[in-house]
């Protein structure tokens, strides 16, 4: 994989009303609902607490210490898009902050989802432009050497091709493949829907082992009781 | 140590008085108090600034990847237990999530200590019940392997026995065990009868030095002051 | 380097009145003034979101388990100074706490930077007194071997002369050399004076690519666009 | 991506001529070769000095905690294959152990390339059966849960395809997908007729300075020399 | 836990040719002959590769760069004994090197296992004798507070009584409790007989899938192939 | 620090009688010798156990992902140098391999420390050219953007001056300053003179409670034996 020095104009996004609707389930009940799988690794943490955000993806493949894609990536942003940037090393250097992301939601990008690192947490904080991250460091980068844009990267352990739908919380960030993201939406409202009654359930007293029906399949696994 | 496959129904819990009361001290006294042991890695963080508990242990062993004892823990839940879940591997995974928060809280559970991840960080902020864990994950488990209930267990580094005293807020978990919680509380109020004190007398700027008559051992062990 | 068990109490701090100023552009704007050196390590974070503060640097060697020096140190500050602990080996002991907090800031410390733990978070919030620090832990320390005072130290990576500038927020610490201190303040202020009128351009929907005119160059570097 | 709970026997492997004679290159050539990507983290590391290898790639994705699917994939295994197995969660169990490296070398797998642990490291030594993993670790694993086997999987951050071309040595594991297999295997080749040559240059003391021409490049980018 | 400031001087040790015995199987099949617990962290390694010992616990419990009670609990040891070191927090200092393992070794004991770190690696692999620690580090200890010997500690997260027997080798360090040891034998002897005919017919090319009749369980949990 | 874009071609380097001689003693009685201070940190390891020694630092600075300036350093070592490499920033790329080892080789240097990755391990065993690293990586390095050589740099935590002695082997790396080389050199001797005698006490069963006279002081300090 990995294509250097190329970036591709026209990429299928999934389509937008999928992408806002599995935003509203947060990144646990999508995760569940794509069968577990599509997770960053859980190293990847917002820079501020509360923020729950879902767009179509636009990939970066970025050199370490070099955040020179970044600003190719911007004319590329469509509003709706939430930018995912992979690095071909692992980096914890700044490559984005205020400017970035005065650019980038001017551009109407949501987030960035960078598997490096991140700056200007404050002014970010303010404008309430969200980024999730595995690093946090006033260290600057370089405008140096060529990476691409959208083509498929991994980021943080997952694969996220262009216009693949990102659902990021403070739980984590979560890919769902453009093929599937229609399939992903009606099992996570399922779901959910299911959840509203089990909490209920669950917060009169019942215990789960009883809803759940537990208590054979743990007698036939061996559990003994002792009082 | 670790008998698998058990859960143990009769647990000795500490008084519930000296478990309040040794909340209020709050981790960093309460493992003054105790000696300076007891205490978890410091990697047990919470999901939420603020929050500052105590309660009796009520020990689960979790197998990585799999949280089906911590259903079985709910049942063994009473008022005022906090619930300790070690695992026997390294594994970050979101073993537990707002379902079983409100599953626990209904049992009048006061927090959960996980050396495991946790998801759902933002409506278990909303409910209020506080986790301390050595991550956050989107990631889901499976039910299929046994643990136990109510074994000791070794959590984050630290022996938690059921019905010890667990204390946790900002700076960390600290287990006191059973025996030691009366003079462990009794050792913790008159440390903190004294820090009173001695907070009066630093703010209006005398030095510790002065006050802890460091001077001498410290010219005794060989300091020099140039000027 | 690192001469042990002395106290140097005549140290030459850089002016306060351009210390002061430089903390107002904040860690990424200085690191870049500074030619993006002196930054410490991404791991030493804030106690708290939101401190922005610098000042004069009174510096520590401590020895691994043991704050004996803080005591030591307290003595030496002076109104405007930020305290910048090292360590002799990896500890994420609980060094500092509300006592030491109470007496610094009686003494007129801003904060403190150390490379090692910190405890009573929920106090040092309460009372605005900033940490920044490689972990937070409720284990405390001995007093029992010495280390010095206002020699230079490594702290996290950064070297940190007694009287050198640190300015510290969000994005971390960065130290500024005495000597370099000025031109860096001329440097921040005008860089600053740059990034306004860059953020309106970028506001308002102009490109990085054409503000920084970056076409050509990558052009050059070989950049292919596929449609 | 990620399918579960399948199981792929027709993969379209990578031309064993070609396979072979890129694992004589080395994991850095071949790095090169690919133009930099394609590497996994650098936390890969063999059990054993000095083993290289090369092979194509039978994928398995596993359960954390659960090796179930690489006895599924035994199976699947053809001379010249190593298997590549990503795991979905960090887990640092010992998925493999001896009895599977006398099942997988009796099938003529050459390697195994783990994104977990492994154990059995003395008796794995002595058959000279090469491990890749992040971790060592005498725990064992269930078989529970299924996974599925040669699908695309990212392992240790690298994407696999069943059939592509695996290169690893003391430097690392890299990936080369079967399209660019043939391409790679020129540019390797390539590479490695320069080196002798730019060796044995070295060697009698030309320095890199003159032998790439970077005196210029060096002096345009503003390199100061002082005596 | 974790009474300070005490030596312990007649402990109850595991039979002696019991724990010889366990040795010879190894830190793996000991660790599934215990049914899955009692292993350490996989961040414990061994200073040099090869080496496999078994012995009764002596047990220290040390302050962070602080190896005092190393010296103390010399004087406890007896032939055939492994010393177990805990240390009350993380610490990566070499607490022990030649000059100890010189006294450890004159007194009989055949190991140390040490949650913190180690030096002299080369004069210690020339005398074989082998440590399992979680660092190397040249910075050696000071003898200033006092920690315990011979209670029970928690060592890289496994509960150890002084007496049980510790198996370490190159796949890590797992401990036995005295009470379970003849039995963990008995478990692990019958464990070994079995392995040997399954490497057999392994050997032979028979599939783990057919020798351990995994198939109609594969087919049951919904395992699908594909052509 | 860290002045950007300069070659100091004249430094003063420390004596090369006492540089070898510092280097028979090994890291940790150096460091000892020291007072215990000047060692960098224990993350940094030897690609291949076994070798030790000494020499006279050149300095480096690199950029990470980017290892231009070793190029540089070459013309300016001289028989009986050591290269210390830092980078600006976290970086575990493979910055050094087996051509720039041909080149150091040629014009006298004896190793390489650096604060970043190494790669071309097994090359670099067989040439017997040690390498100190915190990672290995295949991952090569562009050649793009300025650093520095011979300015004073902090590698892994310990201040390095160009001349100062580096004194590396399997228990880490410590620097001496160039100032202070000779008066370590014969707090070495005399450390190293005591340790013969001591060794053979305490092989001989001395205990050193006795032989170091440590009972008194634990039981000032309140030891208690219990039988």
């Amino acid at each position: 994989m990995y294509e250097l020095g190329v970036v591709y104009r026209s990429i299928q996004r999934t389509d937008a009303n999928v992408a806002d609707k599995l935003g509203a389930f947060g990144s646990a009940t999508v995760h569940e609902a794509m069968g577990r799988v599509g997770l960053m690794k859980p190293g990847m943490r917002p820079i501020y607490a509360g923020a729950q955000v879902s767009g179509t993806a636009v990939t970066v493949l970025l050199q370490p210490g070099d955040n020179w894609m970044l600003h190719v990536a911007a004319e590329q942003i469509r509003p709706g898009d939430v930018v995912v940037a992979a690095v071909t090393a692992e980096c914890s250097d700044g490559f984005f902050g205020e400017l970035l992301a005065t650019s980038f939601k001017a551009r109407g990008a949501r987030a960035l989802v960078i598997d490096g690192g991140c700056r200007d947490v404050k002014p970010l904080t303010e404008m309430a432009f969200p980024v999730w991250s595995r690093a946090v460091s006033a260290k600057g980068t370089v405008k140096a050497t060529l990476g691409s844009v959208n083509i498929p990267v991994v980021c943080a352990g997952a694969l996220v091709h262009p216009g693949d739908v990102i659902v990021a919380d403070d739980d984590g960030v979560v890919c769902v493949p453009r093929a599937r993201a229609a399939a992903t939406l009606a099992a996570a409202a399922k779901r959910e829907a299911n959840e509203s009654e089990k909490r209920a359930k669950l917060a009169s007293g019942v215990l789960g082992l009883d809803m759940y029906e537990m208590r054979a399949p743990l007698a036939a696994a061996g559990l003994r009781y002792v009082d």
